[in-house]
């Protein structure tokens, strides 16, 4: 494969995690020492930047800046939620990127994102082979849903799954405290996989976790909801429960959209919005068993809480930046980054890579038979998997006892 | 002051905070140390365990235990919101507790809550007085509410303020990465005090905080709030707006309240709207502005988050109980503990006694010169006032990547 000289740019797409930038400082940092890149440029808000000709120049970031960028939460470059078009419908866009890439010499481009970003990397990619526009393209995974298929997890997800358990084993501590009959509902992120709320079942090896867990890989009938939790209340004063904000029931409809109508509405990518899952699940508890109730709604903190990421999680998602930045440089193409998780009885964790089609749109959910029989708990084999993700502490920088967060000086080119 | 010989009983009583069992550790640790307390008793679930006869011997516990309650949330004794009854007009409860007390010749009473709590304190101790019955009883601040009077600051405040600062930051960054007008809207704890709401404001240090701020102590009008938010909105991308739940009207009517009258206007479409302050204030600013807006509840995570607890309120937490059971053995009675600031630069902070009867049912809100001059923000007066309370790593002890908690045998006694 003959070296390929040119300029590259890193960008960013979709929700962020709390570690994603640790990802970009990988890929900028093998960036900056390839003598194959001769200038690495970072677009601002992902594709929107490129086709707005928005790009700072990473050179003019100093080492400090760069270093703090793997403690530093939620897209540092901007993200966007931007669907490009079919191009044989509409070539516009991909016009304007081409342009953008023959401006700047652009031979390489890392697009760090979810199942929609891939997308976004493999209709690019498409485009500059066929116009003969030579550039390699690399995605770079990224999602606290740990949704993408073909890698054993996602970047993002460990530094989430330990905010989750351990969020929810201090949580279950605050709902003991009066030894009253109190149910206590957990709403975690997860549209169609149920990773996060799994997650809080790892609380369960302190004897902290959910008693009940209901994810979106099951079909959610309220009746049983409602009788399990009696059973459990029957037992014990404190009961707690995980649910996914994306659980459904037999005919399909969102569980939140019980209580509120706002979930109807639709985001860029046609997504149904979430949230108030807890509340609705709480009131109807509440009415249903007399019992008393309060809803906790994780939110954004399941993605942004940086001072509690995972150390295995930020190594990983610089190592996965890194990688894809290395494997272009060598004559990869059209790849995303993945990672496969070592045979023997400690972990350990290499990068693969996988082909951008077949993990554009696709969607890993959990599997079934990691949970327990009744379908309402997480088993071993869940325990084993996600265990080795949550290992390692943050070790984030402060300063005044608040957060030192990385603030780029984005010197745009030209 | 000649030396009194006999039991002592420790409880905690009202809401959790991080750092409510450091305060017992405290106690603990100096109860065992000392020659005149022969017995180390602790009431489950506070009054209530002293009337239900549900006391476990804390002599009982290992040392490994016991030094795990510095880091673990959430009343690991159990916790109450008994009121009692004014002794005049029914002494039930008191002879009850007479009779426990010479039971187990109990001569030390030490109780950590807030504000109700030391009304308990100071209860019992007249009613001790005035059957003739010697003992000593001492109160032990705690409330992340931070209201409790004559004491420059509460254990369990620092705590949960530097949650609150931390999560605020963290958000901020969220909020930031699409780069479109986005209106995020946080709300602390704290129904007649706005430190917590405050306490966001910190994160203002690191250019990350709020843009507005909205205390309880001063009058909530919602032109006047939509009217600075698309103030900030026209000059910034993103909006952050920190709140207390307990923000109120010049009626004096919860804003938190107006969602029910959202409830109303969507009964047409026969959904109700659920949730707290945030989401309602959410719609109302999406409905009045057309911003895209959220809603995020901080939640009881403000009073449990033990793992981003401050090192400066563990350490003063265990002093406080500690300096209650010296004090009371060197002859104290009918006292909570206080912090006094010191008069330098540098921070430092010692033990006083107030009266428990100036501090019963009495509120400390936040100084209204330590906002702006709109009143929509704090100065520089609060950030020296509150930065010294967060100070320090928790350094929580972990055990493969979960929280190590204290999990107390609970021998009871006899």
């Amino acid at each position: 494969m003959s070296e390929l000289k040119g300029a590259c740019i890193i960008g960013q797409s979709g929700g962020p995690t709390s570690v994603i930038n640790s990802s970009a400082a990988g890929a900028i940092d093998a960036a900056l020492k390839s003598g194959a890149i001769t200038r690495v440029l970072a677009a601002e808000h992902g594709i929107e930047g490129v086709l707005k000709d928005r790009l700072f120049d990473c050179g003019m970031e100093d080492k400090r800046t760069l270093e703090l960028l793997k403690n530093t939460p939620s897209s540092a470059l901007g993200s966007c939620r931007y669907k490009l078009k079919d191009c044989d419908e509409d070539d516009t866009d991909y016009k304007r990127i081409l342009e953008i890439f023959k401006k700047y010499n652009v031979r390489y481009f890392f697009y760090n994102g979810g199942n929609d970003s891939m997308d976004t990397c493999n209709k690019v990619s498409k485009y500059m082979q066929r116009v003969g526009y030579e550039c390699r393209i690399m995605g770079i995974p990224k999602t606290v849903d740990n949704d993408l298929a073909g890698t054993d997890h996602c970047p993002g997800f460990g530094s989430a799954a330990k905010f989750v358990a351990t969020a929810t084993a201090e949580i279950s501590r605050d709902n003991k405290v009066y030894g009253k009959g109190s149910v206590l509902i957990l709403e975690m992120m997860g549209r169609n996989a149920g990773w996060l709320t799994a997650a809080s079942a790892l609380a369960n090896r302190i004897g902290e976790g959910p008693d009940l867990v209901y994810l979106p890989e099951v079909v959610f009938d309220m009746d049983a909801f409602i009788a399990r939790i009696e059973e459990v209340a029957a037992k014990k004063s404190s009961v707690i429960v995980a649910v996914s904000e994306g659980v459904k029931d037999k005919d399909g409809r969102y569980v939140s959209e019980y209580g509120s109508d706002l979930a109807s509405q639709k985001d860029a990518f046609g997504h149904a919005q979430m949230g108030g899952l807890a509340s609705t699940l709480a009131n109807i508890v509440k009415q249903r068993t007399g019992l008393k109730t309060r809803g906790v709604e994780f939110s954004v903190l399941q993605r942004c809480a940086s001072h509690i990421a995972s150390r295995t999680d930020i190594e990983e998602a610089f190592l996965a930046g890194a990688t894809a930045v290395n494997s272009a440089v060598a004559g990869e193409t059209d790849k995303m980054v993945g990672f496969k998780r070592g045979e023997g009885a400690s972990y350990s964790c290499e990068c693969v890579l996988l082909p951008l089609s077949t993990v554009a749109n696709a969607e890993k959910t959990v599997p079934l038979d990691w949970l327990n029989e009744t379908r309402d708990n997480m088993n071993e084999r869940f325990f084993d998997y996600a265990l080795p993700l949550i290992q390692g502490d943050a070790n984030a920088p402060t300063v005044d006892g608040l957060p030192e967060f990385a603030n780029l000086k984005k010197v745009f080119a030209e």
